[in-house]
């Protein structure tokens, strides 16, 4: 193994296990990946591998395009997804994806999770978005490929910044979220998680419940992230 | 003990103790049996019999008319019902029954689980079929083992392969599932809850939410099951 | 302490300590009793003590009438409803009540637990009754002992026998459960709660959802119950 | 350190660990302060510090006008909120703030919680308020402060009592708890939540559901409550 990657492979294994400790995954249905941007790689989860018998040295090291450069295992089959968002966004350091129950079955009603708390509002300024399902022709094209360019297409669409909305929901599959560390994109696919469910049950208590005031989104927003954030040490 | 029927017993043994392992039974709701085709037999669980005080050798070894073969204690009253199974499908090695709390939760509606998503579409290319209660003559017969014909028509009814669905639900009963293997069995037992579950939330968010469209499905499934499958190592 | 009473106090104090690992209580929100017959007596948890300081000595001793007999501490509130239940059904030996989630959610929207599968028909052949909120003359008067008159005034007024039906919501108020022995008693309580849990889903998925046909609800309860019972060893 | 307030940072870092030991808070999303009125002064979860790694020296001590006393790291977020509950009313030892699960998803829908069992009528005999999103003008002020007026405001219009209703929901927002000693504070945030999830399953099982009958709120709150109380020891 070429020690170059040794650091990488230890960050991506140590962020992969979080999403079982986090109660994100069933199985091995999700994936972590970080890039080392100076290499011009990324290491992420091997295809297929339970996660209590993962190992750092399982980790799989990929360039931009999506090309294994090293390692003993076949990558993830989403490996292209978190390729193209590495290559055409290129401020993040991590990107996960995972079919956690609620933020999943949100994504299987092709809606939206409407922003309807300050829980929301901290952490992004919009509803959490909800890529349409890809066409036929995108499917049977490259597909994991394509998914990622169907993420990139709908934040072009509705204007949305990569930096400040670090999630979405892929329409009839499960979220991406990303992050610039790999902590960051972890930290978000759990936070999008219960999210989901807080919103869940506010739909189903009040069906057609208002969005929340812009007020209090941009002040929740601006306490966290704003240039006068006062939120944390 | 006959040695011939060690091995079977202990992988017998370990498949049982995954179903309270993934959170699917509350005290003894449920059993898995291992086949040996070989010997013309298989292993199930005892009727009862806790999970915490079950031991390798308490197995019971069963033939595929459904009787007990060797071993202390009664077996499974649904022995019946794994046995019609093997009898009938020649390709499945294991069996598993339990009363998850989502899966039964929707053969309680007499519905099928809706195929809304990957999650779902990633291991069978159909909603998950709810097979009617059966009928007042079934039930008075000879009930366990009219169960396994219950499942064997619908899957003839609906032109279903059970190589390819590999679970089903019994109406106003609950579910059972199967495989080449035990750990397969109990796999497909933990998937299909999860299945259940997200599509629970998706329906109750989004009462007549649309079926996942025909290219995903496909493409989904056969990333994971087909010739050219690219899923795992 | 009279030794007398000494395994009768450890009895009730693990059956006691069953409630929370069973996820039945939060805090002090329950509390199991356990009978001898023979000494006319029943031991229950103290009042508002919580169940991580609990002690097997902690338990008082109380009569049939619902008077303190042994014990430093004051029994439970409930004391008096446990009372009359021993006092009227001579072949109970253990009353278990708890607040647990489910099954207290439905007793607070007056209504019964519809029987709706075999996992609800392996313990009971009818509805889980739900008595209906007590009058302002039962709450102002002996209001702990009322709640014992009202359970037994809804199952004359059902035509219930309460060693078949060992379970019952008391309307806006929470469960009570019973049986043979403290375990049946404890078990009670977590099948209702699962039946409860079960029945929530599917009520849910499917609003007016049909009542279990009445052949599987003899057959399932039968194979467990009847003369001719064939579960278990 | 200053070792007058030693004492109460300990009580204070207690009492915020009980917070994710209950399952009420994800990462930092909560905090619980412990007043010392002899001292004038507050102790509070320093802001945006993860509970695993919180230790009883990071609290800060904080003035009733919100003002930091000592600490070497910044006081929560939250800190003028629970200055101005203490400054305003005088008998309350300690306030805990949660995003827990269902009590958020209730003041999403900006809906007071309905009193519809004995359990929420053993902590209070009316329903949990839910104060209205703050006016834009609040929000653009001193925020946080303005959320503790927000909170006393609508004590103020529903004539309610702090010494007996010691939670609210702010809408859009997440419930506030209190309490004469910490333990208290805490112990109303997880009856809150459990409260609230009873409240949401009765309310999707039957919606209109019939809010509890003024005898057994009276009942069940005085035995508790009242001065001829008989619930503990």
């Amino acid at each position: 193994m070429n020690p170059i990657y040794q650091d990488l492979k230890i960050q991506c294994f140590q962020a992969n296990k979080q999403l079982p400790a986090l109660g994100l995954v069933l199985f091995t249905f999700g994936n972590v990946s970080v890039a080392d941007r100076s290499l011009g790689v990324f290491a992420i989860k091997p295809s297929g591998v339970p996660y209590d018998a993962l190992q750092a040295e399982d980790m799989v090291i990929v360039d931009f395009e999506g090309q294994a450069v090293e390692g003993a295992l076949r990558p993830s089959s989403d490996t292209k997804t978190h390729a193209v968002l590495y290559k055409h966004w290129e401020q993040i350091g991590a990107v996960a994806h995972t079919h956690s129950t609620y933020a999943t079955a949100w994504a299987q009603t092709q809606l939206d999770i409407p922003i309807l708390g300050t829980t929301h509002a901290d952490h992004l300024t919009v509803n959490v978005p909800c890529a349409p399902p890809m066409s036929d022709e995108m499917i049977a094209g490259d597909y994991e490929r394509e998914t990622g360019f169907q993420i990139l297409q709908e934040f072009d669409r509705r204007g949305l910044d990569y930096r400040e909305v670090e999630m979405i929901l892929v329409g009839n599959h499960a979220p991406f979220t990303w992050g610039k560390t790999a902590d960051k994109a972890v930290y978000n696919s759990a936070v999008l998680e219960e999210i989901a469910r807080m919103a869940y049950l506010s739909v189903t208590i009040r069906p057609g419940v208002p969005r929340l005031k812009e007020a209090l989104i941009q002040k929740h927003y601006l306490r966290k992230h704003g240039k006068d954030a006062y939120y944390g040490q």
